[in-house]
């Protein structure tokens, strides 16, 4: 099964704009293993926008388009699909009404124009799903190709491809089975370490062939950590739940306390609910990090149930007077440990995490760039770890961000 | 003049990474008036790779392509350049010379994979610039097409166009002429009011079509601003510059003191350099954008010469025991500024910056999700501003954080 994904929209051309739609497409189709040959972006142009339609009609069973299904005389996505299809655009009725049901929702008048997004190709089929005003459209080209036209807007391209399009694909290839996909984030092993705990499974896995095939893929995800992504495939909704339950326990029996979550649960949102459930509050202090571990946290809503705020002690009198820390030395276990009873004191905390160490561009009191130390208080103990990174500037402050996260966040599981 | 933009590798079409190369390639080529067409990603494969070339050939005279340059086995865009042209791919014995000069320079030794990219298909130019291991290849394809053959690495492309692919296309194009561009970066405007500000400029720019003619693009950059790009041709470096600077000094006048600097320097960059300059120190007290404001500052490396940190005050009973404010509101006028002064007095610093609102989800204190206060305590001033946003809760965390600081930098500049 070969498929392609093309890419609609001038201000692409222009660079204006990233196309993180393909990105994203390219992952879903990944990890249902379908082959994914080429990426094609074109302006908002018919011509060319048929030309790139036939040559997928040449080489590509399927092909996932995104963009130019808006109301304006520049979306012609629909006007470029007739045409390499020969046939009229026809308006539809039926869009048209549902087009008419959402701005009454909304309770404002239908601009004229949106009449537009009710023409669809003669043959062509309109997707269920349709998250905003531009239904998406399952089109055959010559050759049996079958475009899935979607919307460039990313939340309503992606509620399609979930809702209707994987649908679709699944009915067309025959197959009586659902697809689904569990992502479980870790930190503190790098790629090719998880690889190699997880090889006899991923070699498990890769046995078993069959319609109930398995897989696990590894994707290294920055601030975010590094993720491991099972996909299987089953007959039932209880079936794939069931399966992805019983994958995920194997994975995390091999990795341990370096899974950290599951799907969307970010480092920060882990954090804050284990604080939240031991009834603990959360104040900061941080020099390398400079605001980092701040921000990330208050990132989450509601963050204030548990945290109370921090103290940016970039210059070393901050330390000193607002910490209290009796070091003189700004990058030490010692001063990071002071940091953390510092500001657990200062603010009122139950918890005090701490940052303090070298983001560069110099190295610091005969430490190298890259060293950083983080430091916890918590009930009567309060003790530092360090970590290295060869890393530029905002690399450090970033992953020395997460880390410090991850390190309460391990200190948080042990006393519970 | 038609171009295309082709990037290579798997990573691509399995959605393990964004092809950001093309963006800034397609931003390149926009500031040049070189019209680009498609994009196209294609993976390591020689003869999908050739496919691409091939229909290329028939539809553009540009080809500007990254990526398959690499020393290991998966790098075989030089052979799919070859299989093309129709030529063999030999071994030049000067591009052997200047990686094993690359390789004695980092005084490590040469793995033998590394002579894979002294390969160049016959007929190809190298170029003169060779930031990496890989050369860069200028290669004739049937029906006059030109490839620029450039590594995946951003930093080594974008060197080796500056430096020699602009050259080439110059020499091609019979123009004896220079490129340059300079970026004016604002923020306080929308961009429908740059544009209509700067509507009878653009106006003028255009009449003139001849050999001088200069251009004005406007680019919305999150929180980077808003920024306007000049581009201009000259025959000289000297005429290049002055035509930059002139058409800078008519932009500045028209948009006033809403442009805060240009080309790389950004909004925490120009508030510290006015910052060293008066001789003050700053420290920042936060609430709505918990953190992001002193995280911005410390992002420039020698951010301790004028910042001395900050204090992230979530929980009210911080901004009063810590900040000394006195007001028990959490987001008004009086306690921005209480905020500012306390932060100045409790870290010792000569200004005080401060920010507090309503990011969301819900509203606070009868005050709706996108009221922000910024204050200011400096000499025997204090004070504070309001400012709103539609937007979601990073967003308003984002662009609060660049409106403080874009505050200050119109303070400070009133104050010199």
């Amino acid at each position: 099964m070969k498929a392609e994904i093309v890419a609609i929209g001038s201000e692409l051309l222009l660079g204006q704009s990233t196309d993180t739609n393909s990105v994203w497409l390219s992952n879903e189709l990944a990890s249902m293993g379908i082959d994914c040959y080429f990426h094609t972006s074109v302006g908002d142009n018919k011509d060319r926008m048929a030309e790139v339609f036939r040559s997928a009609c040449d080489r590509s069973d399927y092909v996932f388009c995104t963009g130019g299904l808006g109301p304006t005389q520049d979306d012609i996505t629909r006007a470029a699909l007739a045409q390499v299809m020969g046939v009229e655009l026809l308006h539809d009725v039926s869009v048209e009404a549902m087009i008419r049901a959402k701005f009454a929702h909304r309770q404002t008048e239908m601009p004229q124009n949106n009449l537009l997004q009710a023409q669809v190709p003669a043959g062509a089929k309109t997707m269920d799903a349709m998250p905003g005003t531009a239904p998406g459209l399952i089109c055959e080209l010559p050759n049996n190709t079958v475009v899935y036209a979607m919307p460039g807007v990313p939340f309503e391209m992606k509620e399609m491809f979930a809702d209707s399009v994987v649908e679709d694909l699944l009915a067309r290839s025959g197959e009586q089975q659902l697809i689904g996909s569990r992502v479980i984030r870790t930190w503190g092993q790098s790629e090719s370490k998880l690889a190699e705990v997880l090889d006899p499974l991923v070699a498990e896995l890769d046995q078993n062939s069959g319609s109930f095939r398995a897989t696990l893929a590894f994707l290294a995800s920055g601030v975010e950590g590094l993720k491991v992504r099972i996909t299987v495939k089953a007959d039932s909704d209880k079936n794939l739940r069931e399966r992805l339950d019983e994958l995920e326990q194997r994975v995390r029996k091999e990795l341990g306390d370096t899974v950290f979550g599951v799907d969307e649960a970010s480092m920060e949102s882990v954090v804050l609910e284990l604080l939240e459930k031991a009834g603990l509050s959360l104040a900061v202090a941080e020099s390398v990090t400079g605001g980092y571990l701040a921000g990330r946290i208050c990132s989450v809503p509601g963050a204030s149930r548990s945290f109370l705020g921090g103290v940016v002690a970039y210059e070393q009198s901050i330390k000193r007077e607002i910490l209290g820390v009796s070091s003189g030395v700004g990058v030490s276990e010692q001063t990071a440990i002071e940091m953390a009873d510092g500001v657990r004191t200062a603010l009122g905390a139950s918890v005090g995490l701490a940052t303090t160490g070298v983001a560069g561009p110099a190295e610091l009191e005969g430490n190298p760039v890259g060293t950083v130390w983080i430091g916890i208080a918590i009930e009567d103990d309060s003790f530092a770890k360090r970590v290295t990174w060869s890393k530029n500037r905002e690399q450090i402050r970033n992953l020395s961000t997460l880390s410090a996260l991850d390190e309460l966040r391990k200190v948080l599981l042990s006393k519970t």
